[in-house]
C-alpha cells in the first residue's frame, strides 16, 4: 500500500483571521479531493479508508507559492485557491495551494523545506 | 434556486493552533461533502456550481456542540469531528461539527445565535 496524503500550503505573509483560514482550508481540501477523484478515484478511496492524512504547511509569500505550483502542476493534482470575499484581503488574493491527495513520496520531493503552519 | 451552504462550528474553549484548525476544517468540510453527496447529489452539484458557500462559526464548549448536533442530526446531514492526533488536545477530542452542504433556510433555524469564528 502506498502512503497518500493531502497537503495544503498557506502564505504566511497574509494575516488571515481564524475563520477565513478555516474556510480556505475547507475550500482547498474539497478542491483537491474533487480534482484527484477525476484522475484517480481508487487513490482517493484508499486515502479515505486509511485516515485521510492531511498536512498544513506555510510558505513565505505569493511569489514562492506560485513558484511551487508551477513546479508541480503537471506532475500531480494541485490547485491555487483564491479569495472571493471582500474582507481581510483583496478579492482574488491567492491564499493557499492544495496538493492531492497524492502519493506522499512524490509530494515530499517538493515540500521538504516547508514548515508546519 | 435554493440557497445552500456548508457550516462548520468549532468549539471556542479549545485552543487549537492554526495548523490543526485548518486541518480540522478541511476534514469537516470533506466529511459533510461526502455525506450530503450520498443523500442528495443534485444539491451538492448546485452548491459547487454556485460558489460553495461556507461559514465557520464558534460555540461555547463540547456540551453545546453535542447539544446542537443532537437537535439537527436527523434533520440534515451533519457529523461531529474528532481529533485523532496526539498533539495539542487529547486523542478523540471533539473539535467541531459540520452541517451540510444543505438548505440555508433549514440550517439557520439552529445556528442563528452563533457568532463567526
Amino acid at each position: 500500500m502506498s502512503n497518500i496524503k493531502q497537503v495544503i500550503v498557506f502564505r504566511s505573509d497574509l494575516k488571515l483571521g481564524r475563520g477565513k483560514l478555516a474556510a480556505h482550508a475547507a475550500h482547498a481540501s474539497l478542491t483537491g479531493f474533487i480534482k484527484t477523484t477525476k484522475i484517480n478515484p481508487d487513490l482517493v478511496s484508499e486515502w479515505l479508508n486509511s485516515g485521510q492524512k492531511k498536512i498544513v504547511l506555510k510558505i513565505k509569500d505569493e511569489k514562492e507559492l506560485i513558484s511551487l505550483y508551477e513546479k508541480i502542476k503537471k506532475k500531480m493534482p494541485s490547485e491555487l485557491i483564491r479569495d472571493a470575499g471582500m474582507t481581510q484581503v483583496e478579492p482574488g488574493t491567492l491564499t493557499c495551494l492544495v496538493i492531492g491527495p497524492w502519493y506522499e513520496e512524490e509530494i515530499d520531493e517538493y515540500i521538504s523545506d516547508l514548515k508546519l503552519l
